[in-house]
């Protein structure tokens, strides 16, 4: 059983969104000045910018990008949004393959006016539409289950157990799941469920921040790492034993972090990520 | 399959909280005028007064009492508090029985400042120690697991398949559970287990509201039925078919509605419910 302390900044990710304040240059020349190797681009961060020479642009810099954020939000009780939903995720396919990012994160959607069931149905239809495009492109798909708090309108795929469930159904290379401590450290599943993604060859991701008490706002009010009740390098030791190499992606949506100096924000995220990931 | 709507009021039951602004005894004097024919206790509603009388004099006006709310909150890193847990818990089934209630609601607790699989485990050792008192008192305890959004402070018990272990673990009459849609709408399992909770005779209690989109606070900001998301006719049908035949209790906290005129809110409860539950 693993349960060694992070030994140094090798495996830290940052998300774009965690430092939102900064656009996407500022951002990576801060990474890059403070020794952080990779990022996860989110597209609000691309909006307006050469894609293609953007990714070069980060890479030259020194940077790994580790995925792009976020494709998905597939259910809809109209079969126009569900067209146009697809459509976009044709083009966030197309933008992280110019982007020279192996991954779009999938955040799955929902639509509060059908039954979840309706809308778990939608995400697989979409997801077997888009599949073959994902992997033309060799951009996989990591499907992310969501806090069940967003049950509602952002995400029908609330576990992990259901997560895995629709990776295996695909059966693909190209679709996994992201596991965001966020919204899955309360499942008593957890942990098994973690064995069963790394053992079906579908633990694409594993993103990282802490759950506050009190959490004041249900989307914006996320911590840092080891602010919160979330248990973080536990968690992080079972997502390695499951075979997991990759990146420990920060995303945090916080705004009261946002408010305040990203550059001291970026140094407390490397001595919490150092201390308590 | 129960698919049918609700025919009358025979089955209503509002929760004091519901309707937070009016003391118990408006309470009860406004339930009883509109028809509503039971309603549950908060143990805030009863600061300062006789609770024997009061539960006399609730059944002297038409009023059945269906249970008392709240106890539990058992687990913490502190032995002083969960003694003084166990202390107040004694206390609320002990006015549970002098209410005449049958039953008492236990929000299970958490505390973030421990894993949950050790809140769980005081969550049971403290249910082991209160259940004898429980079975002399004739009350009969009701344990609700609570949403994912809540396992940090509120309840390290967040799924029906988690309370149904613990119902089943003690086996007893005098045990099982308390199904609130809210709490339990999300969850991929829950017919499933909403049909083994009442296979094993623990379905003790119904809880309804309903889930807005979007929802402003975690705490209160729950809607009344019908405005939002939760299936809550197909739950209640499934909640029956499972042999429930209790009241269907209207349990909401929202700001909104106790801002407002309580009259108009209690009549809009009877509609809704008489509508979507």
């Amino acid at each position: 059983m693993t349960t060694g302390k992070i030994k140094d900044l090798s495996r830290l990710c940052i998300h774009t969104i965690t430092t939102k304040p900064w656009d996407i240059k500022t951002a990576v020349e801060r990474y890059a000045a403070e020794g952080v190797p990779a990022l996860s681009v989110w597209r609000e961060a691309l909006a307006g910018r050469d894609v293609a020479k953007t990714g070069a642009w980060i890479r030259s810099q020194g940077l790994e990008i580790v995925s792009l954020v976020r494709g998905g939000f597939f259910p809809s009780v109209s079969r126009e949004k569900r067209e146009s939903a697809l459509e976009e995720n044709r083009k966030a396919i197309r933008e992280a393959a110019l982007l020279g990012a192996p991954m779009l994160v999938i955040v799955p959607g929902a639509d509060p006016a059908q039954p979840l069931e309706e809308s778990r149905s939608q995400i697989r239809e979409a997801l077997e539409v888009l599949l073959p495009e994902a992997e033309r492109a060799q951009v996989k798909l990591a499907i992310e289950p969501l806090h069940p708090m967003y049950a509602d309108t952002r995400s029908a795929v609330n576990t992990l157990a259901q997560a895995n469930e629709l990776a295996e159904y695909f059966g693909s290379p190209w679709t996994g799941v992201a596991v965001d401590v966020y919204h899955l450290w309360w499942d008593p599943a957890l942990e098994q469920e973690i064995a069963r993604c790394g053992r079906n060859g579908n633990l694409f991701a594993f993103h990282i921040c802490d759950w506050l008490s009190p959490t004041n706002d249900m989307l914006n009010d996320r911590g840092l790492m080891g602010e919160g009740c979330i248990p973080l390098r536990r968690i992080r030791c079972r997502v390695e034993e499951a075979g997991f190499t990759g990146y420990h992606e920060v995303e945090i949506f916080s705004n009261r972090f946002w408010a305040g100096d990203q550059e001291v924000f970026l140094r407390k995220i490397k001595k919490a990520y150092l201390e308590h990931a």
